[in-house]
């Protein structure tokens, strides 16, 4: 077993207890866009299977943590002692840290790499169209939030209550995301995804409303 | 103050502890497709109005007894009692009731009336289209479901475990709703959401794969 397999069953074991929108499944599709996009572009396949793998591990921390610890930083100091144990260099952990330091929306750290453009993108779209419209209600469930309240004060509205909704989400943050895609291939990727959601929310909309 | 506003007033505060896919909202929604519907089916609009409020009143029953209480037979009874209350004679109290025991998917009693087929209608075209694929999310997000497994042994899934998902209530049930339409105006709308809805589990198979 190379060391990247080995690597991923360990992610699988280290994610197999989280649950919600950042769970396994979120890395494994991530990895996938990560790759699909990164051909495209013609990044470093290796740099970017290990930091997909590896960019939310830092996650548990952060939620143990109520925000304080960020786990892209977190992430990133696990990864590498993770990549270290696995005989990797200096410079590849150098390169694979990156990815994952910067990946986070919020973060003022922004991707230098194509690979850490790539892993930016590649998460980023995962949280817009259909599966993005599907996590938004999830989350919301989750938190047993409402389906749904075009009319509430949405910049006034808090997370995390029954009042939240994934309209909230979309309103807030989701139809936004598109504007910060980095590579060609992720915009139109994000291009595609972008109009469906936009189209699913104004459907939902006339279809609370009675009218379709 | 009229009797139907009494009602709606008396419904809102019945249901007002009522959470996730059969709540208030629930309720208003069916209301206003029912009317929709009801006019274009030229069916009587008070009866539908007050079957429509009323049609879900029973649901506590049910989930409080473990589904051995059927909502639709409860919610038929406890309406008699609040009509009778509010004076409506009993030719009115039968026909609303009818509508109200013959709302259910799985009951073997069969709408008669056009009034009973609209609100039938009405109710069923909630589980579809945007609405429909929002609920099932967020009902997926209450019970601690995943995302999305197209993989998964879909009939053998357990409902309301981890292995749960939205996918599984199309692929089982959803995706059967319009089969089951009977006017002609909720077929026209039922085509359309039932369109949106397959368009996005074939969207959602798509992303998850990494292919768009």
């Amino acid at each position: 077993m190379d060391a990247v397999t080995k690597i991923h069953k360990e992610v699988q074991s280290i994610l197999s207890d989280s649950r919600g929108s950042h769970d396994l499944d979120h890395t494994e599709r991530v990895l996938k866009l990560a790759l699909h996009i990164g051909e495209k572009e013609g990044a470093d396949l290796t740099i970017i299977t290990l930091a997909a793998l590896l960019h939310d591990i830092g996650r548990n921390c952060e939620d143990d943590s109520n925000g304080k610890i960020c786990h892209a930083e977190k992430g990133a100091e696990l990864a590498k002692t993770l990549l270290e144990k696995h005989g990797f260099d200096q410079v590849m952990i150098e390169k694979i840290t990156h990815c994952i330091k910067t990946h986070r929306f919020r973060n003022n750290k922004h991707p230098q790499s194509i690979e850490a453009k790539v892993l930016f993108d590649a998460d980023k779209l995962d949280s817009i169209g259909a599966v993005g419209i599907g996590r938004a209600f999830l989350f919301a469930g989750e938190v047993g939030a409402i389906l749904h309240n075009k009319d509430s004060d949405i910049p006034n509205t808090k997370p995390y209550t029954k009042d939240d909704s994934a309209y909230r989400e979309y309103m807030l943050k989701l139809r936004y995301v598109k504007q910060r895609i980095m590579t060609d291939e992720g915009k139109r990727l994000a291009e595609s995804r972008h109009e469906f959601m936009v189209e699913f929310f104004n459907r939902l909309n006339r279809e609370v409303d009675g009218e379709i």
